[in-house]
This record gives C-alpha cells, structure tokens and sequence, in this order.
C-alpha cells in the first residue's frame, strides 16, 4: 500500500500502482469526470498513469492553471490528428498550450490552407473528440522513435529528436494519430466538447526568418459550449473596446513614426486622464504619509552598475549616450534616483518609515515585435514609490501597500484580482538574481507571511521575481473579463547596503533600512489601456475628458448656453458649447459617440425657466432640472469620484 | 552746419565738427556733466569726437547700458595705470566691460598680486582718477604702433596688431598710461568716483591651458559712492540668499555625482515648490483657454531634421542613442513633439487658436564648467505651451501671452522687468537663422508692433533670436535688485510649413498657422532659483514647503498638538508636529531657520482654551487665537496666494 496526502492534508492509503483517475474514483464519480491531470509531488502527469510511491496528489480540474493547458495541449494533437486525416503526410514541429487556447506549428508542403479551411478542421476535430479515443503513453527507446520517423520521413521531429536523451522518450497516441511528446494529457479526446480554430499564420521554423515558413494554426477548446460561447462573446466586446480603437475615437493618444514605436503622445483628452489619476494618486499617497519627489530621466552608468540595473537589467535598457567621457542612460526605473535622495540627508529612526512617491517617467526597451498600443510600450509614467523602513516596520507597511491596492480597485469596481508572489529561481543565482539564496528566502518568507495573515487570495510563481527580491505582481480582470497584468509591490534587500543607505537607531548605531518597491496603479500607459476597456470609452465623470456638452437647439440659444458652460467652468467643471449650426439630432449623436457623460439640452422653455433638459449618456433623458440643481448635483459627483453605476 | 536729429524727433543744427559733448553742453550744463559718451548715427563713440556730418544723435550717460560699458571700459585704462605705475614693466593683453564691471589680463612676470595688493591699486586708482585726465585718441599707422609696442617689449599688444587693419588702429592716453585700443571711453578719468577691485584670478592666456597663465583683475565702479555701497551691499545680501546655500539649508534639491552634473535631484521640500507652481500654471493657462498635453523625452532623428534643431541646435543638444538602426535624441525643446499633436487630427479655422501646454522636462547640453547650480543645468522643467493661429489672431494671442507674463510678475512681487526683442543677423541667414530673410523682416516687425502697441518697455537685440524666429526674452530683477532671465515669448513662421501643419479656412481653402512658443514662468529650475533669492527663502505660506510648526512646550500637549495639525492636514495644510523633548526656544529658532511661516505654540492655557499662540516667520508674536479663527485665515491666504507683506 502506498499514502496519499491531499491539498487539504488528508492522507489516505491506495495499494500501489493505482492512477490518479482511480483514486479520484474512490473519492466520487462526479469528480473523476472531471479530473484532466494530476499533480504527483508537485509534477504535472497523465491522471492515467500509475502512483508506485508515497506521494501528494493534487487532482486537477478546468479550474487549475496547469489543468486547462494540459487540456489545450491535448486539443492541439486533436488538431493535429484532423488536419492529418484531411492532409495526409502533413509534418508537424511543435503544438503548445499558450496562456489562452493553443497551437501547432506544421508543413503542409506544396499545399495551401487558409482561414475558411478551418471550419473543415473545427468539424473534423469534433468528430474525433465524440470517439474518445484514449491518449495513450508509450516509453520508446531512441532508436526505434528514430526509425518510426525516418520511416514517415518526417525531419522535423527528427531534428528535436536529436535534443532528447535515450529512455526519457515517450510517444502518446490518440485514434490513428501518434506524436513525440512528453506529455502530459487528459484522460480521452471525449472531455473536448466546444472547439474554436481562432487564425492561420505562418511562421519561421524555429523562429528563425531564414528557415522554411510552417504554418501555424491557433485554436481555443472548452470542456462545454456554454464556455466557448462566452469567450466568443468577450473577444468580440473586447474587439469593440480595444484600447487603440477608443483610444482614437475618443483623442486620448497617438502614434508617430518620427517620433518613434512604442512611444504615445497623450493629447489633451488623455492627458485629463493622466492628471485625474496623477491627483488621486497624489491624494491618496499623501494622506498615507508619503512626501514627493522629481528625478532626472538620466543617470551615469556608475549608478547602474551600483544599483544592479547593469548588468541584470541591461537587456531592457535604452543604449547609453556618450558626452563628457562618461556613458549616460535613460532611467528604466526610478529606484536608484531615489535612493540618492534618501542618501542626501542623514536619517535616523526618526525619519523611518520614509516613504517618497514619483509619477516618474522611464524608458524600457522592448523589442518592435513586441510593442502593443499602451499595453507594451518603451515610454513609461509610473506610480511609483519607495519605502525605507526598519525590518519591524516592514510587515505594516507591506500591509498598508497592499490595502492602497484594494481601496483602488474598489474605486475602480474592479471585482476580480490575484495576487501573485514572485520568487527567484536559486538556479539562476548570480546570473539573473543577486546570489544572496538566505537573504531570499527570508524576505520570500516574510512577504508569504503578510499575505497569509491577511488572507490575501494569492498565487506562487518562481522565477519571476526583480532581480533584487520577491515581488507580488497583481492580475485584474476588467469589466468583460480579460486579464490585466497590473502593479507591483516588491521588497529589496539588495539596494540598502549596495548604496550605502543607513539610518540611526535609537540605540545610536547604524542599521541598513529594507526598501519596499510599489506602483499601485501601474503606469499610465497600461491602467488607461484597461480603463478604456473596462469603461468602454464610458469613464466615470470624474475621470471623462469632456463631462458636459451644453447643446442649444438653434443659434438663439448660444447666450444662454455659454452662460451655463461658465457657470460650470467656473467650478472646473470640463464643459464646452456645441455652437455649430447643427441639428440637435446631430449634436446628440456625437456627444453620445464621444461618451459625454452629461448633455445638456437648451432652447426655449429650459432658457425662459433657467433649466436644463438633461441627458445621461447611454441612458437617454435624465429630466429637466434648474441649473444650480444639475451644478451641486455634478460637483459632488466628481469631488466624491463616484463610480459608473 | 551740419543737423542733429535726437531720439525725441527734435532736429538742431550745429557748426560741422561741433562733438557730442558740446552739442549737450548747448542744451544744459548739468546734461553735459553725465554724458559718457555718445551713439552717433547707431554707433556708439567718444563724447569729444567731433560730428563731421548730418547725424541722429543720442547722448549716453549711466541710465544707458552702452553708457555703463564705455564707463566700465575706460576704468580698466585707469587700473592699468595703477598697475604699471606701481608694477613697472606690466605688460597687458586685453581689458573688456563685462555685464557688471571690468576685468584686465596681465602679466606681471616674475612678480606676484595676491589679494591684499588690491587695496594698494584700488587707492592708486583713486588718485589717478581724481586727477581728471582725459582719455586722448589718436590715430596711429599700424608701422608706428608696432615700434611703439617692439620698443615696449610688448608681446602680447603685438600679437594684437597681428589682426588690425593699417587705418583703423587708435592708441588710447590717459595721464601717464598709452593704450593700443579702439575705443569709446568717456571724456576724462575724474567721472569715476567709486572703485572697487573684487577679485583676482588666474586667466590662461587666450582661454588656452597651453598659454601662459596672465593675472586677471575684476573690478567695478561708480560715478558715486552710494551706488558703489549699494552694490556692495547687495552682493553681501547675494551670497547670503545664494539660491545653492538656501537649496541646501531648506532641503530644496541635491546633486549627486552617480547622476551626474547640472541634473538636480528634487527633495520633497522642492517637489512641493514644483507643484505648487505647476497648479498655478495650469489653472492660469486652463482659464486663458490651454489644454495640456504629455509627451515622450525622446524622438528619432528623422523628427529633429524636419525641426531644424538637426543642424541649427545640435551643440545644445545630448548625443544620440543608436537602436534599432536608428538614432534617437532627448528632446531640448518641446515643440515638435507638440507640432505632432498638432498634426495627429485634422484642424479648421474652428479650431484655432490651438493652445497646447506641457510642463515638458527637456535635455540640454551645457559645457560642465558652465553648469551652476539651479541657474545653468542640463535637465529642464519648462513651462511650455505652444499656440497655433492665423496671421488675423497673432497680434491678440502674442499681447495675451504678454499679459500672462504681467499677471505672473504681479504675483510674485517682481516689480522691475524689460522685454528684450531678440532679433535675427542678415549676415548669419543659413547658418545660425533659418534662411527665410523676408520672413524675418515681416514677424519681427509683427512683434515690435505689439510691444509699441501695448507701451511695454523694450530694449532690441540683434542676432539674439531663436533659429526659427524672433523672440521675446524677458527679464526680470530680484527683490536685491539682481538680473535673470527668465522667460521667453517666441514667433515662429517656419516649423509649421517644416512639419505641414494645416488647417482648414472657412473658406475651405488650407493654410499653415502661425505658431507662438511661450514659457512665461521660464524653468522650475531658473524660476526656483530665482525665488529662493527673490524672498530669501521666505516664501509665502501658499509656496512655502512646510506651512505651519505646531510646538508643543512639552510632551504633555503632544495629543492637543497633534489634533490641531490634524484639523489643519484635513484643509490641506502642511504641517508638522514638533514632537521632540526640546525646550521652545529650540524649537521656535529651528522652525524659523527653516523659514516655517507660522509657528503654533501650545502649552496649558492653550490647550484649556482650545487657543493657539501664533508666531510669524522673521516678526515674532502674532497674537493668541482660536484654532478655527487661524484655520479660516490660513486656507484663505493660502487660496488666494497672498504675497509676502
């Protein structure tokens, strides 16, 4: 007999060699049906497959990262088995689940395939899914996986044959398809019940542009219809809300070639939003005791050989400029300016915590390919700030970081967020982390500490972290349901003693201050990019660009309309007269597509009363009302921030 | 008889080679005392040369900068001959006027001035100057004045004549003392009444480390002692509000050599000066109908080829980033990231005036001997904004801008300021000006019109212009009476046909606007330096970093201390509690050194009473008041920006 411990620490005795799917059996019915893989000892396997040893079993199901990619790796040699079937002697290169479906890389040879073949494909793979053919596994030694493949003449697999040692190799096979992989793989084909081939590409074999071009074919699969219905629907709403749409529609930013990729100008009605969010934060960073300050965007490259940046960071950098004998860079984060300040006057207990916030502006290098609109951009307006505090102070703090987050994503109605704790890789020590492995897992110790005490829903993922410590990233999901990387909140115990920071204790001795790295909202680029998703273009009044459009149904009314506009603007309300000779149908209609929170209707009656006839945009007539009314009414909601209801 | 115009329109005539000095003579005596020297048909020359022809004629005296330069000028004669009669054998290289006083270079062979010799020249000088010997011209062929200068031993004025032109060489006599020299200088040596020598340096001769090192001589003087004893005194009261000292003392800014030089690192005290500064320019360029925009610090090469800063303002600028194949630059100015904007959607007559402000922080490159504290730096906050109109709106546009400026000085206290129109050099179109001479002519007249037009005083510059257009720079004189100049007032004809700006007519044809580059509060950097001096660190309370002290006399009124700084925090007030266990005095004198308007001592009687006993910042007592009566004043002298009393 061997024992089982599960999640819940519950441990229960199973004769060797039973799968997973059995003892999930043994547990219920219902949820050996829904059991994908299983992870034994913290290794992703074949539920399938045989537990020969005392072991910890997580069983996993649709709603574990780990299940769903084991479920679209699966679906990619379903994929693979129709187009097959319908080209025969097609080769296949690789077929991985990606972060949302999956896809596989094959040539096709002199043949074509193009978007409308795909349904073809979607038919066939559902035929196939129905059979519920087993994936079964088969330890192969070298020699005959090599002598299958030259027999099908297939190079492809040869070639990644080459990187595989002997007695590691296994095949998997499905129906009458059979595939090099290491698996691993649901149970049968028959757990596919909703599929979506989603594009047709093509692609560099290895990636590399001087290779043959593969075809590649991206496709997402669903346990149920219900699910692929509702992706369907998302990525539609998220294609009517893409960023870079309303971003255009609405003047909220632009692209230049002179300028160069990757680098947005706001224009003006995007820079209400910049401002809006710097005044919230600022607000908000003050009443929790933080001071301001402004930093160069450039800096010797002694500081960054100091800080660490070069040479762990220096892949993400801008190249240096050379004046005066001395290489300059621009600031990829604001982290060592900071430190400076911190340096520039002596600080003792007293002045800890020492908390100083900056909107600052720095440049990362990405890759062209990989610039997307404001979500992946080389120019970046960070809410950034840095805490000093003595390692006592340190859980309060972390605390009080983590509740600004959730006090902002209350603002925002953001519902749906995980926190995920950033670890280092102890392999990668020296190269990628700074090589102090006990003062890691201290300070990775400390932060799981916080989140556990706080019941904060989180997630581990190692090798992730900043070079200098752990990190908690946070994910939010927006309005439709898309996930948003967002803020950082990151401990380092690193920086302290590489710039010769230190403080006077009580006892009149020295101490190095830990240094919490946090950025709440992000950047700019990014949480705008969200908040027009979110939104839609429809923001909250107090962050709208324009938030009334004052509307006179003919020229008669241009007086009376102005004199309403000023009374607003003289509140900072952003308010603008439509004075174009117009029909008022027209006037509306525009102030609708530009998301104008407020339209104000005048003619004759609401001039002789000195009412307003007032629209909700979206909404339609929102009554008539005295102006002095609609005036408190809209200063208290913009003072409140009240959210889009 | 020849006939005098004057600046009046007035013309009179006179006995051809009647000189300047006469001509004043014959309108007053007391005139003919202050005349230094005279500009004759615009040049300016010696009061005692006579007029051969039909001339304009203006007569200098000390109220007229080209007055002062001929005083300054003619006082180096007289410290050199001080110096060669107590130093015989002194050979001298050049003696310019400088924006304040003189300076002389020399070499004194093997002998030595050290500071203490100053006093000894100085009173030399005095007695020379007394002696009221006038200044001689004569014309010398250039074969004489080589002997004259060979026979002296005179390397140096030989090297000098190297570049003259036989015909144009005068020698300069006063008393004793013979100078190769082309003039002016003033009629005789007793109009120097007040001299002092400020400094002695070592000077490299011809600027070059390779040369000799000559012994340089500053000096200053007066045609009166007050103002000699007011400029003293101004000086002492200089070096005390020197903007690096009190940078220093109030936290204000920092530098760090990891950064590098001319990029100051703003500490919260300063960032709160920052933003304070930056609210009002908003709400002042929001109410003068402004939008604000954001953009990136950088752009390709392609952008500042169009501008035309590649080739006309590449020494100012950082040297490139090579990526991506491409160069990229920091930006040095705003504008054609801000024509970009401009250009991103399409613009009509409607639309125009288009006002766009950015406090955009530019990069620029300064030699390093150059860089001085806030005054000269590489990093520059700018108050930016640039405005698109028709040639209809400029004269509107250009005299509101002006108006911005008044406001600004209104509030600031800056009661002395002068508008210097920077115009264009014909002989440098290509070169140093975009090569547009009709052009020129007509926007430099447009200004001067403007300026005429609204009485505002001017001065004219010549060959002081932006490459793009003539400019208005302003500047300004400090509390102490120092100069700076601050902000710039700029037309430009040529960037919007350079970046194809366009809008549409309202007669549907396109047209290029005009542009207007404006920054009326200059650079945070220059304008805070000049604050720091204007009010000796003094600011008023709506500037000031911290607002209010709150002094408990002892640890007992800690709690009530700390529930008035919370009543006040809630206003927005910033304050801080002096919680430490120092005696009051203490805490007062340190609250006063760091120029804290208003100081709250609380102690039993207050407490009791719900009472506080104020102190003004530099006046002491202010009276006993109750909590609600001080915060009522206080957030009203803080919203309406009262100045300093």
């Amino acid at each position: 007999m061997i024992e089982i411990r599960f999640p819940d620490g519950a441990v229960r005795s199973y004769p060797k060699g039973t799968t997973s799917l059995e003892i999930a059996q043994s547990i219920s019915e219902g949820l050996a049906k829904k059991v994908l893989a299983a992870k034994v000892n913290g290794v992703v396997c074949d539920a399938t497959r045989p537990v020969e040893t005392d072991a910890s079993l997580q069983l996993l199901t649709w709603n574990d990262a780990d299940g769903k990619q084991t479920f679209w790796h699966s679906s990619a040699h379903l994929m693979a088995e129709a187009v097959e079937s319908m080209y025969p002697g097609v080769k296949f290169w690789v077929g991985p689940a990606i972060d949302h479906g999956f896809y596989y890389d094959m040539d096709l040879g002199v043949r074509k395939m193009l978007e409308e073949d795909l349904l073809a494909v979607e038919k066939k793979m559902n035929e196939l899914a129905k059979q519920a053919n087993a994936y079964q596994r088969k330890a192969i030694s070298k020699a005959e996986a090599i002598a299958y493949f030259n027999e099908k003449g297939d190079e492809y697999k040869l070639d990644l044959l080459q990187n595989l040692q002997d007695g590691e190799i296994t095949f998997y096979t499905q129906g009458n398809f059979t595939d090099l992989c290491r698996g691993p793989h649901i149970p049968n084909t028959g757990f596919i019940k909703a599929i979506k081939l989603t594009n047709i590409a093509g692609a560099y074999w290895k990636g590399d542009e001087h290779n043959k071009q593969l075809t590649r074919i991206y496709g997402i699969t669903f346990p149920n219809q219900k699910e692929l219905d509702e992706y369907i629907a998302m990525l539609e709403e998220a294609k009517r809300r893409d960023h870079r749409k309303l971003g255009k529609e609405l003047s909220i930013f632009t692209m230049d070639d002179d300028v160069g990729p990757g680098l947005p100008l706001w224009m003006p009605n995007g820079t209400i939003l910049i401002e809006e969010l710097e005044k919230l934060a600022k607000e908000t960073e003050e009443d929790a005791g933080y001071k301001r300050v402004v930093t160069p965007h450039i800096a010797k490259e002694s500081m960054y050989l100091t800080s660490g940046h070069l040479p762990y960071y220096a892949d993400s950098m801008f190249p240096p400029m050379e004046m005066d004998g001395e290489k300059y860079y621009l600031k990829a984060m604001n982290c060592p300016h900071h430190h400076k300040i911190f340096a520039a006057e002596p600080k003792s207990y007293r002045d800890l915590p020492y908390r100083i916030a900056e909107y600052g502006t720095c440049y990362r290098y990405e890759q062209s390919g990989e610039l997307f609109g404001l979500m992946r951009v080389r120019c970046l307006h960070m809410n950034d700030a840095h805490i000093y505090c003595t390692k006592e102070q340190f859980t309060e703090e972390f605390k009080a970081v983590n509740n600004m987050y959730l006090k902002y994503f209350s603002l925002f109605g953001i519902d749906k967020y995980v926190m995920r704790l950033s670890l280092h890789d102890p392999a990668k020590l020296g190269q990628k982390y700074v090589n102090e492995p006990q003062l890691w897992l201290e300070t990775e110790e400390m932060v799981r500490k916080v989140l556990i005490e706080t019941n904060t829903p989180f997630v581990e993922v190692p090798d992730e972290a900043a070079f200098y410590g752990p990190k908690i990233d946070v994910q939010i999901w927006s309005a439709i349901g898309r996930e948003f990387t967002l803020a950082t909140n990151q401990v380092d115990f690193n920086s302290g003693r590489k710039f010769s920071l230190a403080y006077t204790t009580a006892n009149n001795d020295t101490d190095i201050p830990l240094i919490i790295h946090r950025a709440p909202l992000g950047t700019h680029e990014r949480f705008i990019g969200f908040l027009l998703e979110h939104y839609a273009g429809k923001f909250p009044v107090w962050l709208a660009p324009q938030q009334v459009a004052v509307l006179p149904i003919s020229d008669r009314f241009v007086p009376y309309a102005r004199e309403v506009a000023l009374k607003l603007k003289q509140n900072r309300v952003r308010v603008q007269v439509d004075e174009r000779n117009e029909k008022i149908g027209k006037k509306i209609r525009e102030a609708e597509m530009m998301r104008i929170p407020y339209m104000l209707v005048v003619g004759e009656k609401e001039m002789h009363e000195n009412m307003l006839s007032v629209r909700r945009q979206g909404r339609g007539d929102a009554g008539i009302l005295p102006v002095a009314d609609f005036l408190k009414n809209i200063v208290a909601e913009i003072s409140e921030r009240k959210s889009v209801e």
